[in-house]
C-alpha cells in the first residue's frame, strides 16, 4: 500500500478577481469585494500531497527537504510578495480564484516530480475558505 | 479533472445522547458523559466541500458567498444556540451523534447544490473527535 | 525574574445566559441567542498560568503533571458534560457568561496553588470569544 | 480585580511598505519583497481587548456583539478587501506596517469605547508575524 | 453510505534517522540534521481514521471513548516519551521516518479494530511535514 | 506608547529531565516518563516578544528579517535536531525544563537587541505545556 506525504509552505500576495470579458458592473455583481480595483491580498497557506511507494533504503515516499526547496523554486519564488494579475505571467489572461491559482500550482510541480507518484495541491486562501486540486 | 472548494463554518449547541429503548442504567453505560440528562454542548465546526468542474467565466467551482449564505439559512438559522434534542425536529426522534448530525447536515443541503457536484460534510464536535460523511 | 507557566485543558458544557431579575423580553433582548430557554453549548478551552521563581532543584516553577491534576480535580470533574446552569451549585445563582466562569475558576483554583505564585485565568468560550482574570 | 474579554475578527487587504522620501534603492534595501510597487497582501487577524469591571447585571465586561459590531463598522468595513495605500486616507502619508495599522486601529475604536476601560489591540500579519499597541 | 470517524491523540519521542547500511558520510548527506547521533525529537500528533456503517442503535460509528482507550493501549503506552530508535521493537530495525512511523501504527490498530471497517492513519512530525497510510 | 512585535520560529529537539544530585527512583518520581534515560523530544515553539518605540522613517519597531536572522543565529542553529543534554553546553549542566531554556534563550538574545527595547520569551514544549519569561 502506498503513503502519502505532506509539505505545508506559504506565501503572500495581492489579487483581483475580474473578468475582463464583462461590464464592471457585472463584474462587482459576481465578485462583490474580491472586484476592488486596486487589488487586495492574502496569506496563501500551500499543502503539496504527493503519494507512492516508500523507499526501502531511506524510508521517505520523497524526501520533505527537496520537495520544500522544489515548491520554492517553483512556486514561491513566483508567487510571493506579489501582485498576481501585474507580476506574473501565468495570471496575467487568468482569473486569480483559489480554484485557478490550484491548478496553476499543480502545473507548475507536476514536471517536476516524478510520474509515479500522484501529486495533489491544496490551497487555503482564508482559513475558512480552501480548494483542493484534483479533488 | 475536477476541483474541490471547502467552506468552514460553526455553530454552538447543547446536546444530549440517549437511546428512549433503553434503561437509564444501559445509556449510562454506554454514553458516559454524553448521557448527562441536563446536556452538555459544543462548539461544532462544520467544513462543507463541493467538487465540481471550474466555471471557465467566474472561475469558480460554487460562489463561496452563495455557498456560506446557503449553509447558513439551511444548517446554522437551525441549530445555532439550540438544544439540539428538544429545538429541532431532525433530532426529535434521532440520536445527536456527530455522525447523525452530519447525516442530517447531508441531507439539508444536497438539494441545494447542482445535482452534477459532489458534497461532502465534516464536523468537527470537538478539535479531537470529527466525523466525515460520506466517507 | 519570574517565569511563568501555563497550561490548556478543556471541558464541554451546556449553558444559557439570563438574569432572573428581568422579562423574558428584557433576557431576550440583552442575551439574544444566548438566551434560548433550552440552553446550548460550548467547547471550554481554558488556560490556567502561574507565575513565580523557578525551584533550582527541578527547574520547575510548578510540577505541570500536578497542576493539570489540580486543574481535573477543581474544575474538570465539576464542569465537564454538565450543564452550568442546572447542575452546579457555583452558577445556580450567578449568570454564567465567560467572564464569571472565569472568576469561578479562579476561586475554585487560588487556595490550591502556592500563595507566594500568581495566578490568572484565560478562558476561550469559542475561538472568537475568550477572557481573562484577573487582567 | 477587572477582567478582560478579547474579540477576534479579520480583513484581507493589499498594502506596500515604502518611504516616499527615500530613492527606489533604499526601499528596497529596507523593505526588500514587501516593497514591491505592485503590492502584496495578507489575512490580518485582529483581536481587540477591552478590560474593566463586570456589570453585575449581565454577567458581561462588554457585549460582544456591540464590540463585533463595533469593529466591523469602523475597522473591517474600512480595511477589509481594500488597497490600504491607495483606498484608504489613513495609509495615504503613513507606511501600513503592522505596528502602524494597530496604532491607527485602537484610534478608530479608543472613542468608541467607555473611556472607564482599556484598550487593547494585537494584529497577525501573518503566523509568524504579530504586533501588540500599546504594548 | 458510510461514516469516518477521526480520533486525534499525540506521544512525544526521540528519534533518529540512519541507514546501518551507509557510511555516515553517506547518512550525513541524505539525512542531514536529521541523523544527528544523539537525536532530536518531535511532538506528533496522530489522527486515526475509522470508516464504516453508523450502528442505528448508538447513532455511532464507533464509540470514540473505546478508539481512545485503544490508541493509549496499542500506541501510546509504547512510544510516548520514549527513544523510538533504542526504546522500541519496531524500531530497532527500522527506520523511524514519518512514513515508516504510520505503517508500523497501522499495524498495530488494524487487527484491534472491526475487519469490517476501514483504518487510515494520519501522522504530524511537525506543522509542516505529515502523511497518510494508507494513501 | 511603545508597540510590542512578535517573531514566531521553531526547533525540534531531544531532552531528558534529570538532576544529577538525585538518585534514579527520585529522579523517576519526581520527573515520571521524562526522566527516560534514552531521551524523549519536542517540537518547540518559540515566540520572540519584542516591546520599543515605532521608528518614524521605517513604521517599524524592529525590521522582522533581522530578529529572524538574530534567533536562527543565536538560538536555533544550537538547539534545532539537537540533543539538549548531550549536544549543547548550555544544557550539560542544567536541567533542560522549558523555564530553564526560556532563560537561557532570553540570556542568549539579550545582548543582541538594542536596550531600550524590552525583550520576552515564550516556549510552547506541547500545544498544552508552555512558559514565559520575564513573567
Amino acid at each position: 500500500m502506498k503513503v502519502a506525504v505532506f509539505r505545508k509552505e506559504h506565501f503572500n500576495a495581492a489579487h483581483r478577481l475580474n473578468n475582463p470579458k464583462w461590464t464592471e458592473e457585472e463584474n462587482r455583481e459576481v465578485f462583490g469585494k474580491c472586484n476592488n480595483p486596486n487589488f487586495h491580498g492574502h496569506n496563501y497557506e500551500l499543502i503539496v500531497k504527493v503519494t507512492g511507494e516508500t523507499d526501502p533504503d531511506t524510508g521517505y515516499v520523497m524526501d520533505m527537504k527537496v520537495l520544500s526547496d522544489l515548491i520554492k523554486e517553483r512556486v514561491l519564488d513566483r508567487f510571493d510578495h506579489k501582485n498576481l494579475n501585474l507580476d506574473t505571467k501565468e495570471f496575467s489572461n487568468l482569473n486569480p480564484t483559489a480554484e485557478n491559482i490550484a491548478v496553476v500550482i499543480f502545473n507548475l510541480l507536476r514536471g517536476e516530480i516524478d510520474p509515479d507518484k500522484e501529486l495533489k495541491i491544496k490551497l487555503y486562501e482564508t482559513e475558512r475558505n480552501y480548494v483542493e486540486y484534483p479533488a
